[in-house]
């Protein structure tokens, strides 16, 4: 543990609640001299002789000494408080000026305002949680829907850390294995211990290899699943783009409205978030500046998750056209639906007979305009994405710092097995032993640098 | 007191800090059944059990019972809540996915969403509050600058109510005097009491004269006070209006920004908030389009508080051309200043010579191109505002209800004097001062309705 190097003696504050208007809003002072800087601005019975976790109505001053408010003040004495420090959170009316001027009057009696995600890297200092639980406190505040949020309650709640903890156990028992074989190394007995090692540490692997893989579905749980929309002109993708976004539309572009310009638009679905990507009309072209739409559309495809290559039921002699575009630009990761449209003006027997063969990973029958379809093509979403098996308990990595460090554990554990399999030294694979070690423990934190840290909690917001 | 007719007896909830995501939220439960409730969402140490004024951690479900958020839940019990009802705060983490699901949980679990200002409603129902202090909250909250901050705080505290209380006091004793001349009318005494009837009388129009002036000052300092900045074209009007917004410009705009079409743009100097509207240069002219610019120009300039007449020093003899125009749309409730611009250029004398008698309030120096008396400007207009006169415990009417209900009761108190004067009959000087206490009685609520209610309380937020 080398967190001292960044846990501050001073004393910080911030708004803790959302920026602007509302009817309250909550100041948070976190430090050893938080009861002090709080009692110095305010009126009421003192918060020095308040017990730890009491609520008392009085009224705070401003910078100047004049009355700012009324306020609710609520004691969360160390260490039993969201950071482990002393905490007094101050709820006043929610106007953008008591709010300035509040955090002026704390700053004037002592406090200093928090940097980015100070409060939980304070949490994490005095060990309230590991790392991987501080940073998914992060994750639950954006989350914006229901499989996003119960990924990052997972692992808030601890059970990344938990799987962590175990693989550390593990590892440890793995090189004690291993000491124990180096201390009888000169008696040049053959160990039964070696065959143990080996299981040991292919059981560390798979799980190591597991939770790597789960970083897939998980990113795309957390940023929306990608699907982009191609197929020839005229097959009815804006339709079809129309009807999956229904009313989610509106709803959605509130809290997205900032990556409108690269996103199209996403939908929650059974509560997963999709990002769709519509992209132009697949055809042959001699024209330029069609082409280069073309590409584009080819290169968002590439980029896609899952892709839905619409196909027109009445035109089924135009699946050759498209299908060396899209089949040519399909890779092992993504899933390719064929969304047979317009069902309703013509059957989708001659294009399901012109597509056999052309390794589509599903095939569904809609008729957009109606809306004929559309839920199952829904249903089938929402199981690739594979959200719908994940129960409360499973561990799915989200975080992008978590899979490299679980990417790089995996390297250096499968050295290790390499290295038992070919009866290398032992302090050659205890060293590889060392290595996983060491990634898995910059994901809990018990291995971190200030700038680790620093790049972390810069994505938070001010006041968590 | 009808206050009962929308005292509900269901419980309500809501989020009350600002909309959006943040580091936590806070939903605000009230009623009757605010803890039972709760603790059906609750997952910790029974709420029920809990003692008022007292935060416990647990956590929460969702309307699905999953497991929705570590919260903390603070207890208020009756009649010591913000609304004088059981009253519960749960903090949970600021996403916005949470907070509507926490809503929808406490609702599937017997709550029902507050309307806007339900909770400073009910606490006005409760006797928590009279409606002037009630409708003091959205103005608190509302605020935005420390002199509309600190009349809206004075309101809340009770200023106001306990001038109407004084008010109501003196009123009801005038009525009592009537009551004691009437029953002894039949024996055709000549009471000494008209005297002081009359004395009476002329000191609670006083009171009621002064505190509906006041709301001229209240009203500019709540919503701004509004500076037409008017001159013949090439004065330097817009070189004035940059250096009175300075870098304030793009703070304020960040509270007004829906009402930038409206207004030029608002600062804050000193702690009161100007609305700064630039017009149109004035000069004589036979172009259509051009004079109808002029007319608005003027239009806009008889609407504000305060003029300011730009005149360029350089070019005294063009004061006679804009002088008609200025002075003959100037009427007795505005501020005219006069303000020589360019003096770095040219002497001010022949440009003041020129004004002598051109009833300006005021007349200023300045070089706007170099910022030379922008200060003095600037303390000028703070000082004509009348916010800088206004003391802490001053009574200041900023509600056009409360200023619309004391010109009533202007009028009514009049009559009664008048009746006093005329020595009328008792009955109908008391029929007067019933009307006073009426239109008094409608600012705190003793007599109020519905509808009323209705339209005060449509102008809170959500959660308040």
């Amino acid at each position: 543990m080398i967190n001292n190097i960044f846990c501050n003696n001073d004393t910080i504050c911030a708004i803790s609640t959302p920026p602007g208007t509302g009817g309250i809003a909550v100041a948070r002072i976190s430090g050893p001299q938080a009861i002090a800087v709080c009692d110095r601005i305010w009126h009421g019975r003192p918060l020095a002789e308040a017990v730890s976790h009491t609520a008392h109505l009085g009224s705070v001053d401003d910078a100047e000494g004049n009355n700012l408010d009324e306020a609710v003040a609520t004691v969360f004495r160390a260490p039993k408080s969201f950071t482990g420090e002393d905490v007094i959170e101050l709820s006043v009316h929610g106007s953008v000026y008591i709010q300035r001027e509040l955090i002026n009057a704390l700053c004037e009696a002592g406090a200093r305002l928090a940097e980015r995600g100070e409060f939980t890297r304070r949490a994490f200092a005095t060990g309230r949680f590991d790392l991987a639980r501080a940073e998914a406190v992060a994750d639950v505040i954006a989350a914006d829907s229901k499989a996003s949020h119960r990924l990052a309650m997972s692992q808030m709640r601890g059970n990344f850390s938990a799987e962590l903890q175990y693989l550390h156990d593990g590892l440890l028992e793995l090189v004690s294995l291993l000491e124990l074989e180096l201390d009888f190394s000169e008696e040049d007995v053959e160990f039964a211990s070696r065959q143990r090692l080996l299981e040991l540490a292919q059981k560390i692997k798979a799980t190591v290899s597991r939770l790597a893989r789960s970083f897939r579905t998980g990113d795309a749980i957390k940023h929306g699943v990608s699907v982009a929309i191609v197929g020839e002109t005229n097959a009815g993708k804006s339709t079809l783009l129309n009807r999956l976004l229904r009313d989610e539309k509106a709803i959605v572009s509130d809290v997205h409205g900032t990556t409108r310009d690269i996103i199209e638009d996403t939908a929650d679905i059974d509560g997963v978030c999709f990002r769709f990507i519509d992209t132009a009309g697949l055809r042959e072209t001699d024209d330029s500046i069609e082409s280069q739409g073309i590409e584009r559309a080819l290169k968002r495809m590439r980029s896609a998750r899952i892709v839905l290559w619409v196909i027109d039921a009445t035109r089924p002699e135009n699946v050759a056209a498209t299908s060396a575009d899209v089949i040519g630009n399909i890779s092992d990761d993504q899933t390719l639906v064929a969304v047979i449209n317009k069902t309703d003006a013509a059957g989708a027997g001659e294009v399901r007979s012109r597509l056999a063969g052309l390794c589509c990973d599903k095939t569904v029958e809609i008729a957009a305009s109606k809306g004929n379809g559309i839920e199952a093509l829904e249903q089938l979403l929402v199981e690739i994405s594979g959200a719908a098996d994940i129960s409360a308990t499973d561990v799915i990595v989200t975080n992008a710092r978590h899979h490299r460090a679980l990417v790089d554990a995996e390297q250096s554990i499968t050295r290790a097995i390499d290295g038992i399999n070919t009866s290398l030294s032992g302090d050659f694979i205890a060293q590889d032993l060392r290595e996983t070690l060491h990634h898995l423990s910059t994901i809990t934190g018990t291995i971190t640098t200030d700038t680790i840290l620093q790049n972390i909690f810069q994505n938070f917001c001010i006041g968590k």
